[in-house]
């Protein structure tokens, strides 16, 4: 699997304008997008940090996956994403190599990423999504 | 506060060799160091991703922080570091900008750097670290 770089961390936030306020006027980052993603079920801002970025994911519903993680464990860190050549075949090699998949072909993400997730149980307890631009 | 890039991400793991074994073998990322900690009742691995490290955290005592954090939460992703000028100053700014503290003042951490942590009732639930080469 060749990895280039930590695409982005991906937080869960109570409220969205809050944490972008936190993420411009403490640590002086610039959100330039924000995004509805409708099937996750999240608004999210981004912010460019190096060549990484900060997603920050507010639920549209306690129904969705962000709002379900807030309610058991409160905002904090979700996932790491790492940036892959080609998410699907990525994801492929990873099965290969024992690891249960939460998604076994790449879908649509942020930023029309193909993503798709590892599931933490192999992945020592991380959500863990790859990404790449092409498929 | 002049960020300019994440220095890591720190994850909090039960057993080092068999996560090493997982970055490794499943993620196909190159452990490139093994350091303990005493001052933190840690052994950490580190690994290079793009300019971003993995950090990788065993606790050498229940009672130390992350021997807490894994009895509390399960393993998972513990904290995210940013790459700061100079981490005294910025853990400065930071309070000035109402910022609780873990530490006031930079100590080492891994690798030789200057580390200092807000606390993450401040931070919108993400315990985050500052680093700095120089002081």
């Amino acid at each position: 699997m060749n990895i280039s770089h930590i695409e982005h961390i991906g937080i869960a936030v109570e409220n969205l304008d809050e944490s972008i306020k936190y993420y411009e006027e403490v640590l002086g980052m610039k959100c330039y997008a924000i995004e509805e993603v409708v099937d996750q079920k999240v608004k999210t801002a981004f912010f460019l940090v190096g060549n990484t970025k900060i997603e920050l994911l507010e639920s549209t519903s306690p129904e969705g996956p962000i709002g379900k993680f807030i309610e058991k464990k409160g905002q904090g860190i979700h996932h790491i994403a790492f940036a892959v050549d080609n998410a699907t075949e990525a994801l492929k090699l990873a099965e290969e190599r024992g690891v249960k998949l939460v998604d076994k072909v790449s879908r649509k993400g942020a930023e029309g990423l193909n993503i798709g997730f590892l599931h933490p149980k192999s992945t020592q307890g991380v959500l863990t999504e790859l990404c790449s631009k092409e498929e």
